[in-house]
């Protein structure tokens, strides 16, 4: 073994980062033991020197970020700062300076992986990054790697475990939204401004990372269609159990059935009960694959957290300082593929719809019409009424949102609709 | 992208060899994208040359597998035979001419793994093998390389499709063991000859594999407690429901609670519904991972069949070639822990014993006093008594494999003890 340490730099010393170092400095043995070199922490940029952190030295510790990463005795930069700056900034930085770079970083990554790959491939550097989805579930290595011979169709995913949870607790209490909400925010699982989980941004950055790397073709965050699960209601939760489904908030990376296409959207869908995702509690996270040889493969796990978040950051340290003492890289980005990503009006799924209609003779006829004129197919048809009112509930074949969306717009122009009371897309069959 | 191919010699052409060749036809493209050389298969080793094989020309195809991984101008070689003469030779062979290796062999894998590993390391050459443990689910290279960071502490798998097929029948039907093993096989789950699954042979190489790559030391599969499921009946999937759990063929690793040993077995055990292996239904797999930073990782999927297995072999060619072309090798054997292995008196689980007893006063007191004489103390005791004959259902605490079978020994002395129904551990708790 190499008794000359390789050097490690850490940008953040937060949640994640006090557990990098933790464990660096704990599991040592095994580190070196496993990377055939010893590492040592060489560095750690925080914004509060002041604050203790146990187990870090106070000379390692510097508010001067740049001047680390600019060095150049650092083998590997790990960023666990999060943001686009200075994270972007301080890694390109790295690479110039001849560091790889671990990264936890999802919203970095799912805005600007390209730039990024590019320099760490013009600088010969590694850019690794499993902890930016599903924290501690291996997702992207299987993706990037075990599935390397295969040809992977849809990618679907529980990657939020904010979200998770309270669909979980919406689901088995009756609670509503704002009440499920509130003990997510009393257990820690939600912060004080919940809008990147619940309005979908933490899953629809996550799914531009995983759909990029899935179909080897570059999805960027503006092409990821996201709907929140802010106004998922208890009665949709009802409706979800009277199909035998459940409600889950779910990012969709598909290829489109002609194989030219891709599409990656974020939104609430009803599941079925027997789907692998219905039953993933909690805040954990899951992610179903289906590819052309493997069939369906799901990966589950912790998808948040401190020393979940770590394990996975210290997988890919290992990776990168064993690629940097053979002298190689591993797999940088693979965006050969380069098919058209699709909007989401070209997305093809099925769809539950309530309506408040008027409850007299002709509504039903009135409005399998519409829906017939949008070459929407309907499956079934669920009509209850009371005192001149009725609620209608269709569920359609599959259809393009875009037909969908036409019907929607066309119903409620209908003077017997009061209403449309919900749309949910339904998955996973 | 370079133009000169890789040459891929095939051994085997049965089910996973002619997925793997029909693959590299038809994914021939995305492969070459992929790897950055196109790969081209130069050979295929059979042992009947007139069968016919849509899509490999005839004059690729031999049967002296032996002049094929001589040949020397072979990249790699895909051991797909299984057994473990001559596939041991041909595979050290193929390393001493200068190829590397990715195989399918589980059985080849547990008895020789390390002898193959020293061969492969001596001459700079790469063994992989993510289909010999659960087909497509990658969990090698998750086990080996994502969690290289963290600490496992136990396996829990369900590690063969055929034994689960008939379990998840049994418990789903309420058949006996013939009855769900003859639809097993009238389906294609079971072989005609079972016994390799059904008596825990599979699932015993897949362990000791697993078990070494978890602890970074050698286990071999002598090191492996073995049962098989043969013996589970109707009766004890229904005591299993009565403790609101299912019955599962288990491949177990675990390191002692004191980190300084480590044990590998194979039977059938009670797990708790609420488990998400417990889920896990038909002919799938599925291995939960237990570590220190990641908490709980679950890997499901396909765990056999010609395709799924073809796409973990093809995700490893992918990897072995793009070594091969950066001049480097992947991760070798990690045994560096060197942990002793234990057997299985050494395991400390719970256990559920169905005791038929006399229908008498004080033989609840006899039969407490005896395990209370061998440490092993009583969680709950069920009661059922009718015409003079009585049964009696003990759930443990945990306890030591030792301790039990001295306790169930002395039970079996007992005079009002009439006989010892079933045994059966309980996991996942």
């Amino acid at each position: 073994m190499r008794t000359r340490p390789l050097k490690v730099a850490l940008l953040g010393c937060g949640v994640v980062g006090s557990e990098v170092a933790r464990i660096m400095t704990t599991h040592a043995d095994d580190l070196a033991a496993r990377i055939g070199a010893p590492v040592e922490l060489a560095g750690v940029a925080v914004r509060r020197p002041s604050k203790a952190r146990e187990g870090i030295p106070q000379e390692l510790v510097t508010t001067d970020a740049t001047a680390l990463v600019k060095r150049g005795d650092i083998d590997v930069v790990v960023e666990v700062i999060g943001g686009i700056e200075p994270a972007r900034s301080l890694i390109t930085t790295a690479f110039e300076h001849g560091a790889s770079v671990v990264s936890a970083n999802k919203a970095l990554l799912a805005q600007d992986g390209a730039a990024l790959h590019a320099v760490a491939g013009q600088h010969g550097k590694d850019l690794y990054y499993e902890a930016a989805v599903a924290g501690a579930i291996p997702l992207i290595r299987p993706l990037r790697e075990s599935l390397a011979g295969d040809k992977v169709n849809r990618v679907l995913g529980i990657v939020n475990g904010t979200t998770n949870f309270i669909l979980d607790k919406m689901d088995s209490t009756g609670a509503g939204y704002q009440e499920a909400l509130d003990e997510a925010t009393a257990l820690g699982y939600a912060e004080a401004d919940p809008t990147a989980d619940v309005e979908g941004f933490d899953a629809a950055a996550k799914a531009a990372i995983l759909a990029g790397i899935a179909f080897h073709t570059r999805v960027r965050l503006d092409d990821v269609y996201r709907e929140g699960m802010t106004e998922v209601t208890a009665a949709d939760f009802a409706s979800a159990k009277e199909m035998g489904c459940t409600i889950k908030l779910l990012a969709i990376c598909e290829r489109a059935e002609d194989g030219r296409s891709v599409t990656a959207r974020v939104h609430p869908a009803m599941i079925p009960l027997s789907h692998p995702l219905a039953s993933v509690r909690g805040a954990y996270n899951a992610v179903f694959v289906e590819s052309d040889a493997s069939g369906q493969l799901m990966f589950y796990g912790p998808g948040a957290g401190g020393a979940p978040t770590a394990s996975a950051v210290l997988g890919d340290l290992v990776a990168v300082c064993r690629n940097r003492l053979s002298g190689t890289t591993g797999p940088g980005e693979s965006a050969y593929a380069a098919l058209t990503v699709s909007g989401m009006g070209e997305v093809v799924t099925r769809y539950h719809i309530s309506l408040d209609v008027a409850d007299k003779p002709g509504v039903l006829a009135q409005v399998a019409t519409v829906f017939a004129e949008h070459g929407v197919s309907i499956d079934t048809v669920r009509q209850q009424g009371k005192d001149g009112e009725a609620s209608l509930v269709v569920v359609t074949h599959r259809a393009s949102d875009a037909a969908l969306g036409g019907t929607v717009e066309a119903l409620r122009k209908l003077d017997t609709v009061r209403g449309v009371a919900s749309i949910m897309r339904v998955e996973g069959e």
